[in-house]
């Protein structure tokens, strides 16, 4: 029971597309990561997801649209609904998501499925 | 399904301690709120409650100790414990909570309880 800095707990890993968990509330994980290039398409089945970007720019490219979130706008994806996010440039993203979210390539396995996601 | 700009939803409003709410997913609302002076002391039996704050100080008052939460920072304040939020100067704050969570003041009805809470 003790806050949370974003700024201090992003200075504690670099690596891309590696959710890390820093806050728990109601069955919500929330996190924090760190994204560069392009991720692989998507869905989550049972989870909405909020992506809230702290530094740079983030795409969510929709099947039928792009949404891009620059600093202090976020997007939430509904269940079910296919997205890739995109960074050209290193952006800092919050994450909102389910406790039960534990692959973050959803229905996808890829060589960017990350391993079990860590407290930081 | 559209992005949220923070900064454009907190120009909407000038009132304290009045939430407005701006996204939801898995049952929790995301909601802005503009605060200053002293919030009275209440809890919530069932809901946790997650304050960030995105410009300016808060200090969420504790039975045993004083959170001070500087801008980009967050706390979660977990059921049932008592808290008072209090800002000297304004400062504008993002809250997560259940959308089960319908009155601000908790436990206590008081001059602060806010209306139903409105999306913006």
């Amino acid at each position: 029971m003790d806050k949370v800095s974003l700024e201090q707990k992003l200075s504690l890993f670099s690596e891309h597309w590696s959710p890390k968990i820093v806050g728990e509330l109601n069955g919500q994980h929330v996190k924090l990561v760190k994204v560069q290039g392009e991720f692989t398409w998507h869905h989550h089945d049972d989870e909405d997801e909020l992506f809230l970007v702290i530094e740079g720019s983030l795409t969510i490219k929709l099947r039928d649209r792009d949404i891009l979130l620059n600093k202090g706008e976020f997007f939430i994806v509904p269940r079910g609904i296919e997205h890739k996010p995109v960074a050209e440039q290193e952006a800092h993203i919050l994450l909102l998501e389910p406790v039960t979210l534990t692959r973050n390539t959803g229905n996808v396995e890829s060589e960017l499925t990350a391993a079990a996601q860590p407290w930081i």
